[in-house]
C-alpha cells in the first residue's frame, strides 16, 4: 500500500462504490459491507455514512470512534456480498473470507490488503446518530494499491444485483 | 412517467449515480448537478445530500424546503456536466439545455422529462446544514420512465472523468 493524498480521497468515494468498513474493539477486528455513504467535504476529507444499530460494527464504532473504509474491486465481489450476509457476532470474518488485515497508521481498525483503497477514519460528528444512525467520519490517512491500475468497483441495485464499472468517459467539467 | 413504489427508491440512489436537483423559488425553476448524496432509510425513503451554500440552489432549498432529485442516464451526460458548469444565478438552465420541466404532484420543483427517475422530496432535517451543508430529504412521491428499460447511470471520479455503468452481475445476497 502506498500513501494516497487526502485531497484525492473524494474521487474514490464520490462514485458510490460498495465498500467494506472495518473496526477493532477489545482486540477483535471485524468487517461489514456498506453502501450508504457520501462525501461531505474535500479536505480534510469528510464522509458521512449509515451504520445500523443492528450491525455488530455499530457498538465498536460507537465505543472506539475509529474505523477503516476499504474499497474492494469486482474481483472480490463474491466475498464482499458474503461479508454482508453474516455477522461478526458469531463469525471471524477475516479468517472465514481469507482477508489479510494490515496494521493502520493512526487507528486500531485494520486495513484490508485485498482492497485497492483504504481510508483510516475517525468519527467527528454523531449529532444524527440517534435519529438516523448517521455518523460523519474524517479521513486521517489514506492508502492506495499502486499495482491495481484501473480497478472496477461495484454498485448495489438491491437484492444481490450489482452493476460493475464500465466505460470511462471524459467530459469538459469545471468541477473538481 | 409512471409512479414508482417508495419501497423501490433506494435501489436508484444507493448505486451512487450523478443526479440533478431541481428547485422552484419565486416562480423560477432551477437545476444543479450533484453527486454527494446517500440513502439514509428505506421507507419512507430518506436521502441525505450536500448542497453547498455557494450553489444558487441552496437559497431556494432553504426557503422552500422542497426539491426534486432527477436521475439522468449516460445519453445526456454532456448536458449533466454542462448544467454543473454554470449557475442559475445568471442562466435559465431549462431553456439553455432544452430540458422539459414537468409538474410534480406534491412539490413546486419540476420533474425533468429527460430523466428516467424523478423523486419529489421535502426537507425533513437541517441539523447539520450549518456545519456541513447537509440536509436530509424525505421522498414523498417517485416516478419512473417505463420506456427506459436499462438506463446506464454515470459516476464522477473527479475533474470531468466519469465511469458509465457496465455489466450487471447477480450475487447471492440476503440483503435488501
Amino acid at each position: 500500500m502506498k500513501e494516497l493524498a487526502l485531497s484525492k480521497v473524494y474521487a474514490r468515494i464520490e462514485p458510490g462504490p460498495v465498500v467494506l468498513l472495518t473496526t477493532a474493539h477489545k482486540g477483535r477486528p471485524n468487517v461489514m459491507t456498506m453502501s450508504w455513504h457520501m462525501m461531505v467535504d474535500f479536505e480534510p476529507p469528510l464522509i458521512a455514512c449509515i451504520v445500523s444499530e443492528g450491525d455488530f460494527s455499530f457498538a465498536a464504532l460507537k465505543a472506539t470512534r475509529e474505523c477503516v473504509i476499504a474499497i474492494p474491486d469486482s474481483d472480490i465481489a463474491d466475498k464482499v456480498v458474503a461479508i454482508g450476509n453474516c455477522s461478526g457476532r458469531n463469525t471471524d470474518k477475516f479468517a472465514k473470507f481469507g482477508l489479510t488485515a494490515l496494521p493502520a497508521a493512526m487507528v486500531e481498525a485494520p486495513l484490508i490488503a485485498e482492497c485497492f483503497t483504504n481510508l483510516e477514519c475517525r468519527v467527528v460528528n454523531t449529532q444524527l446518530m440517534k435519529t438516523y444512525n448517521l455518523v460523519v467520519l474524517e479521513v486521517v490517512k489514506a492508502w492506495t494499491d499502486p499495482k491495481k491500475k484501473s480497478p472496477k468497483t461495484i454498485h448495489h441495485h438491491g437484492y444481490g444485483t450489482f452493476v460493475v464499472d464500465g466505460e470511462t468517459i471524459k467530459l469538459k467539467s469545471k468541477m473538481r
